[in-house]
């Protein structure tokens, strides 16, 4: 899944005017006691220059490898998550249990039938109901826009429907939500106009023959036809045949659909606070991945993330005031059934969560972080910010919900922090069966995750309240 | 296919000492006069800065596509290549029968079973037997050189053995040479020790899930066993299963083998000469291609080199002295039928011919030429080689066959050429379902186009003859 919404609109930076230096200048004046923020600023310099984040992806890739809602591979991951919280020493280590939706592919496949005969590399969209045995054969019509399947209404009726539209590469992944519409809303859209399936180009960045799948919903009043991604070389390809101005017939037949609810769980582990261990603070990323790859990426380093840099705070002499504790979540791909389950099954406790930070970016270098508070917070995001300059990770964005597994928590007002990182080549690999280990940059996943651990620190260490997200803003971003 | 010698040992550089400016001067003294080099000079600069080889290429993939030896889609390249010739302008534009070996594969898996359940990318190397229905299951013995698997000889029996060996990338491809031995002889050396099958990381340069199949042989003293590439990200995932010390077990299912040979074309067009039209100068690239892709890079470039070459040499408004015959191979890479059928069918006129040319090293710059021919050409060769520092092309390496489809010739003597290119990323793509049009760099293939189309020239319009290969070393490479 992994949606966003249009923080950038609001987006500003908290200057800070003088670069802090990675060693000597622990971070601006703030609310932070001086020693709490030299803590954070030795984890920080710590870690960035070496940790073990890249080895907890490593162990529940190769591990678990590919964890989809329900599927073996996602039992497999809780095993091995409650394993690893185990090993980094953290107390309260358990499974919480979550009923997720369950959706599964069989085999798929895809080809021109006229003028020409040739193979076209796609998959399923998550969610996708399958066609006939034998596939779908009909007329493609090719679209570039919304605007343009409406002009065009009338022709679409018995037609595939291909939506053509490029994703732009970005640092912010800001490509992400401009095309991603035509996944998430262009299947029912072509259906209420009579088309028989729908092809996507891939929302991805890369040139390879490896289609990005991804989840979508169907609207109620639409019928639900089949849904693929075309990878984009091969969407390119489509496209230059129907360029070419003769009728473009395809094929694509995809066994695949919903299967009962099956039961996997979040897993949670927590490193116990000092003065006020019944304040909490969450450092979440989600334990579920698409089936295509193996998550390395998308959510192995965001596990990674929070791990180590719970582990490296549990490391410390000093406990921070609050209690922190990691959540990996069940089902964010396709469902948000784990962000769900945890919102309900800890409401009791939701006003004791101070923040909730989520890691679902990436390897790439940390940028920021986003944050959604109440104002009074700033002075103490603006010290943080200070603190990661010396990561060049500075950046403020006021807005958001700081990742889709914490979301729900916006509903009790918990500031909600999203750890911001370079996107650049994340939608290279994103949702693909090439989202495997040997993505995961080291060095740079040390940085994000110095980054990860420095807000997670101040946000348990920090002396007073965290002013929570006023009420007229307390509305699910979905 | 494509294998190669070991022409770097022999090689060295023609110094040319000043470089020629594109423009200004067309090339240093030798045997061709000046108004000839004047005209290559014209070629050069006028190709280099934008030509249609990429069109062409784009023409034959997008409509034959994949086009293994036999199969549909060489059936129809054969017809979208005779159509290309005579859109080029091309006379006596022909296919010339040629019987083909076929191979197919129909479906391919491949999972670890213990001490864990995971997926692996795998597919077939050309020529492999099956496997029964079902598969073979057996644990796995790794090693990462031939000298390993020989150390560990008697703990082979039963096993399938993973041969784990990276290719090094390298301007000039010398990777490929190195590591390729693993693909051309592992199979049979692992059945001599009873190994059951035979996995090997792909060889190749990419981090991609799609591995690179390519063609073997099985020798005639050995079991034939069945034989698959693992994606590199794969063959990492494996060997870190294997260095946890426990059994690896890993089941490996190909349905694929040989058919019933098929009537193929090697497909012909000619610019005729002026004062000596029936000396031949061959300009050759291979019509085919593997199976998984698009067959751009491979050798898709090579043909809209030599297509686009010829077709700007017919559009000069001399004639050169010889005519340039464009020849688009059938089976390189399965068989090598179309360069002994063309050697077969030609060999009345082998010793007309006056040089033969290939291109089948992708869409790279050009870097320049390998030559074999007799000691006395040299100056010749000198002088083309300074036509193309113009292009930064201007190395010449001694030695070698100048292109698998044109090898045959050498038994007649023939003085043989190899366009050399950079390789750099060649093997990124090179037998993988990632070689699609995307991969072509017009800007790149321009160039390379122009050095092919300055070396055709300059072969074809020299004055006296070409000195062919002294007698002693007309032998096969292989």
């Amino acid at each position: 899944m992994r949606p966003r919404l249009a923080a950038a609109a609001s987006a500003f930076v908290l200057a800070v005017a003088v670069s802090v230096g990675a060693a000597s200048r622990p971070g601006a004046a703030g609310p932070l006691a001086a020693d709490s923020a030299k803590v954070a600023a030795g984890l920080r310099d710590r870690i960035a220059s070496g940790s073990h984040a890249s080895e907890w992806v490593r162990e529940l890739t190769d591990r678990a490898g590919p964890r989809l809602a329900g599927s073996p591979g996602d039992r497999a991951a809780v095993a091995v998550a409650l394993e690893m919280l185990r090993t980094a020493g953290f107390v309260n280590v358990h499974a919480e249990k979550v009923t997720v939706p369950v959706w599964a592919r069989t085999s798929e496949s895809g080809q021109i039938t006229a003028p020409v005969s040739q193979i076209l590399a796609l998959t399923a969209l998550g969610g996708s109901v399958a066609t006939p045995e034998g596939g779908i054969e009909a007329e493609v019509l090719g679209v570039r826009s919304f605007d343009e399947l409406e002009a065009r209404k009338s022709a679409v009726s018995g037609k595939i429907v291909f939506f053509d539209v490029p994703m732009e590469r970005a640092k912010d992944g800001s490509g992400y939500e401009k095309a991603v519409v035509y996944r998430s809303e262009g299947p029912s859209r072509a259906a209420r106009m009579g088309a028989v399936a729908v092809l996507v180009r891939s929302i991805g960045t890369d040139t390879n023959r490896l289609p990005h799948t991804g989840a979508f919903e169907y609207a109620a009043d639409a019928p639900k036809i089949p849904a693929a991604a075309l990878s984009i070389p091969d969407a390119d390809f489509l496209a230059r045949w129907l360029a070419r101005g003769k009728p473009v017939r395809v094929r694509v037949a995809l066994a695949c659909g919903a299967r009962p609810d099956a039961e996997s769980a979040n897993v949670v582990g927590e490193v116990p606070g000092g003065a006020a261990p019944d304040e909490i603070v969450v450092l979440g990323a989600h334990l579920d991945s698409w089936d295509l790859g193996r998550g390395a990426i998308d959510d192995g380093a965001g596990c990674g993330i929070v791990i180590e840099a719970a582990r490296q705070i549990a490391a410390l002499p000093t406990r921070p005031r609050r209690t922190v504790r990691v959540v990996l979540f069940a089902n964010e791909e396709n469902g948000m059934a784990g962000g769900k389950a945890y919102a309900a099954a800890h409401a009791h406790e939701l006003l004791r969560h101070a923040a909730a930070l989520e890691a679902d970016s990436g390897t790439g270098r940390p940028r920021g972080l986003s944050w959604n508070a109440g104002p009074p917070a700033a002075p103490l995001l603006s010290q943080i910010a200070g603190l990661l300059e010396g990561l060049q990770a500075g950046h403020l964005t006021a807005g958001g919900y700081g990742g889709v597994d914490i979301s729900p928590l916006i509903l009790s007002g918990v500031p909600l922090v999203g750890l911001e990182q370079d996107e650049s080549t994340y939608f290279d690999f994103h949702h693909t069966a090439n989202d495997t280990f040997d993505k995961i940059v080291p060095a740079d996943l040390d940085r994000a995750t110095a980054a990860a651990a420095v807000a997670a620190w101040c946000l348990a260490d920090s002396p007073g309240p965290i002013d929570r997200i006023p009420p007229e803003k307390r509305k699910m971003p979905w």
